[in-house]
């Protein structure tokens, strides 16, 4: 039989086997969401692409743009959270609004190993309050998702932008890095930093919901003074979850509040608390 | 709060309600299909240009085409089985192979009501056999499925190409008109045509199987001799499923089996039969 013609690269089929691993673990993670009050949502693959423009930095390079026949200029999304603003500000649903997304998101990257153009997102997302019982139900809903799939370890690091607030930007990029450079490597000043680090007081609620509330412990998540998420919209509470509980292992998620980003297009500032899983990863480790 | 940005003509969101509702459909359609051994599959939404090109006939020019960073010429995929063909000719999966895949396909026609640039189909194919009792299980497949989302008159209308293979294309064009136009507008020996037509010999046993192995009834499907079906792929049974029984109604799906088409790529014929459903329409029904 002849070859056909190749997928692009960065682009690549699923195979039957992954592909059910793939839907299994989605209905899962619905199922889980759906239980806690979130609602699935669906926005476009296709945005209008000054809809995406002056949202991603550096990385707008990386959006794929086009012309369609009518000469409108389009683009395919580069993540579901731009939408969810895009939604919110369109359709103003009542807060708390709690919804989740799962869907395609395509970025020009150059493609590592592992590395794709198009990936699945699974998002969710409590838009519209500040209430910490919100940040405690997200972080809730993600170690329950997680525990459902297997991941018996599996613990949620934790950690206050607030703590972070009289430090430069470098030390803070320091700081993310001590488990991957080693603490041998690190400033002598930064490391007492960290070992001086406590929870928050918002952090202390949001901890003690997650017992009394959720029936979580220690064995679910932890304060990782250490964790301070590169992308900076995130504006109190951050998170990475470790699928085998070790804080110096790579996260299968991240989020965190961002308190600023929703009502980019409301005209007025809209709380937002979320999380997002990587499924192509987390499809590899299930 | 200010308005956002609009989504482009033909592109929309899905309000959770309707999500929701379509999370239920089509995991109740893929539970079915599983029972029934067909395997999920998922290619990528975006295709080399080439790998679509010729395929369409007129309809090319609705393909969504651009360039990327690197000059690559791309397309967002137009249907679910053009990209088929080209993974059987990559993959050479053992035959029978019988997959489903659920994705989102792009058009760049003009949005009518009701019409979008985007939306969701749901494939399911049986690839490499020429087995009638393929044929039986797509259509016992299909009606279980319709039948398991409650439409409980749903009747699957189904003919042979075989018996058109004495009319020209003008005259089969006609007799597919028959119910939109009405008997007093159609040529009186096509309607005598169709009164003499008979199930075929393969259409025949088809219907033994699905009351044998399938436990269905003339409840459940029906001979339609006016039924032809425009896509001219098809090569023998064409299928088309009536959500309300009546064989005038709209359809909510169809299919047929094409043995020419899948071997496109692989430089040979491969046997196929197949059916669809179309998510959107499916949802506003249910």
């Amino acid at each position: 039989m002849k070859k056909g013609p190749l997928t692009p690269k960065g682009f690549r089929d699923i195979n039957p086997p992954i592909a059910k691993k793939r839907r299994e673990i989605i209905n899962k993670i619905a199922d889980t969401l759906e239980n806690l009050g979130f609602n699935p949502l669906e926005t476009p693959t296709i945005e209008f692409s000054e809809t995406l423009e002056g949202k991603y930095g550096d990385e707008e390079k990386l959006i794929y743009k086009f012309t369609d026949r009518g000469d409108r200029k389009l683009a395919l999304r580069y993540d579901l959270t731009v939408p969810l603003a895009r939604y919110v500000a369109n359709n103003n649903p009542q807060f708390p609004f709690r919804r989740y997304q799962i869907g395609q998101v395509f970025r020009g990257e150059n493609p590592q190993k592992g590395r794709f153009r198009e990936f699945t997102q699974f998002d969710f997302d409590t838009v519209g309050v500040v209430d910490i019982n919100e940040d405690a139900k997200i972080i809730a809903a993600a170690i329950k998702s997680i525990k459902e799939l297997g991941f018996k370890n599996a613990k949620m690091a934790i950690n206050d932008r607030e703590n972070f607030k009289s430090l430069k930007v470098e030390d803070i990029r320091e700081i993310d890095k001590i488990y991957k450079i080693g603490k041998e490597n690190t400033r002598k000043e930064l490391l007492e930093f960290v070992e001086k680090s406590k929870p928050t007081n918002r952090l202390t609620q949001i901890f003690e919901i997650l017992k009394s509330e959720y029936g979580l412990s220690y064995q679910d998540f932890f304060f990782d003074p250490t964790l301070a998420r590169g992308l900076d919209y995130y504006t109190s509470t951050i998170l990475e979850l470790k699928p085998d509980g070790k804080p110096e292992e790579q996260s299968i998620g991240g989020g965190g509040r961002y308190d600023k980003l929703i009502g980019m297009f409301a005209g007025r500032e809209i709380p937002a608390v979320g999380f997002s899983f990587g499924i192509d990863r987390l499809t590899e480790l299930v």
